[in-house]
């Protein structure tokens, strides 16, 4: 594939076609190698592309789709009777090979189910992986997986999560050999439940991988390790503890700004700066969220994200395209399968 | 028993003896009505009795303990080859009827090990708990359970905990039929492990507690729920990935403030408020964490405290004993188990 095909879920997310549109315009001005197919109601897109020029508008493609995925649809519901949902074709899009990636911020259970049904895992991948890149220390950044596509893991989901991590690092980041560390609740080997335990001694014995061992959940946003690996249930309560700590420093700026004239002024002052850093550290809106794993690219953008935030996700999607991250898994995944024999 | 007596383990903590018998010292001037038991290493408490009056001093007991239990200590070697250590000596009195309340700031696993071996559970509960208060909006408080005790649970053990913390949470606030909540990754039925799914069954059949549901990660806290339960490995991992973002946030701003004039002088005014926001946020600092289930009182200040949360994990042993906790948890769990029979 020379040039790049990307699927855009128009229809997913908290605040509707405006936002999403918004965003994708903005890919197709700024991607001018790009094509986009925009999937969703026609009646929703045409109109939003008239401010597109020519040469823009033979970029999109328009698919549409009658069904629309509510943010509250089980993810059941989603599979079987939306049948022609806009989110449904974006992955069939990608299962056929007329998208090199597919992104939707609509509801995360029915596209985890619909990618999963559809795209298929890859060999010796058990199940897909949510992952996002989470803030630390320095400008750095860590990936952090499950964040919730698997509350059930077995130790080989989570050895199998470790080497996905690893690719996705190393490709999105550059780095080499990232560090790889499995969260627990303490860095000592007698730490932590029977899960972790078998997880750790697999990735002992696995030189393909720069495992470094356990981490606490503090270490997350320390620029301890590149990647750290947990189970969907922790991932995901790691996850959200941290963005709604990160919600109570900022609301508690705010109230306290209210008590004096010197608080007040003060926190004039402090406000801009806290919002600087609140936007970036708070994993809320740090990223789009992958789906790793499958025969194919989705990315996840936050449902409540704003028209920046689905534009990344657009962007993160085209990288992982041009990485061809799904091929490099599969590859690293044989290596250490071999490894293992 | 109209005078309580609070047994302390000096020799416990990252800073040693001297913050501990600071702490310690405030206590024993604070609380003319108190009797206290310095247990450690007599030649290191002796001399720092020296500042009080002869009225305090009748008041301070030494138990001369020779062996000190090291942060890194195994539970294993703590129990078996330190026999006359200062945090079994704290445990013992307490067991003895001596003590109505034992403090340590040292090694947790040891501490959990030596209280849960001398100690027992309480009839109806497998096994104790570790809990805090964490803050929320608006000056407010939520317990979270388990911190780390038991990071194998079952749907028994997490339904104690939803017991246990209810009383504690009611006990230490006075808020009448606090609101108890099981984490999950979702708020609908359907989301969650079977661990989860099979307490949630167990506590919506249970009328003595004001049960609500679930809560996801960001709603710990929101004042939502006043009591979080959880498992212990999940627990541990909310708390300190919480308490990683708390520490993000204010390193980002003092690396920040190094980047120009106009923000040093930004953040130089915003410092302070960031400051005074962290202390009241970080679950780090927040308070001392007790151990819930046992037949008697054990509190365990941060191993890194300072005087100051050493003083405040004091108090809370203290209004533990005053308020006999022990003794509501065991009602409390023999009227639920009778509405189950």
């Amino acid at each position: 594939m020379s040039k790049l095909t990307i699927a855009l879920d128009i229809m997913g997310g908290d605040h509707g076609p405006p936002v999403i549109l918004s965003a994708s315009l903005r890919a197709v001005r700024q991607h001018p190698d790009t094509h986009f197919i925009f999937c969703g109601q026609r009646a929703i897109i045409e109109p939003a592309l008239a401010d597109l020029n020519s040469s823009q508008r033979e970029r999109v493609h328009i698919e549409h789709c009658e069904d629309v995925v509510e943010m509250d649809d089980k993810p059941a519901s989603a599979l079987r009777s939306k049948q022609d949902s806009s989110m449904k074709r974006i992955v069939e899009l990608v299962e056929q090979g007329k998208a090199d990636a597919c992104v939707s911020a609509g509801n995360t259970g029915a596209l985890l189910a619909l990618a999963y049904y559809r795209l298929k895992t890859l060999q010796g991948v058990d199940r897909p992986a949510l992952v996002s890149f989470m803030p630390t220390a320095g400008n750095h950044k860590v990936l952090l997986l499950d964040l919730g596509a698997n509350v059930n893991c077995t130790a080989d989901t989570l050895f199998q999560y470790a080497v996905m991590g690893s690719v996705l690092a190393e490709q999105m980041t550059g780095k080499q050999a990232p560090r790889v560390a499995l969260l627990n609740v303490g860095e000592e080997d007698i730490k932590g439940n029977a899960l972790v335990k078998m997880a750790n001694q697999q990735l002992k014995q696995t030189p393909a991988l720069n495992y470094i061992g356990y981490v606490e959940g503090d270490d997350i946003f320390t620029d301890y390790a590149d990647v750290v690996v947990t189970d969907g249930f922790t991932g995901n309560v790691a996850l959200k503890s941290s963005e709604g700590l990160a919600k109570l420093v900022v609301n508690e700026a705010k109230r306290f700004s209210a008590a004096n004239l010197w608080t007040r002024t003060m926190a004039r002052v402090a406000l801009p700066l806290l919002k600087t850093i609140y936007n970036r550290v708070n994993p809320d809106q740090y990223n789009g969220a992958s789906l790793i794993g499958l025969r194919g690219i989705v990315v996840k953008s936050h449902g409540n994200a704003s028209a920046d935030a689905f534009y990344y996700a657009i962007n993160q999607a085209m990288q992982e395209a041009r990485l061809r991250v799904p091929e490099k898994i599969k590859s690293k995944i044989e290596t250490v399968l071999l490894e293992q024999l």
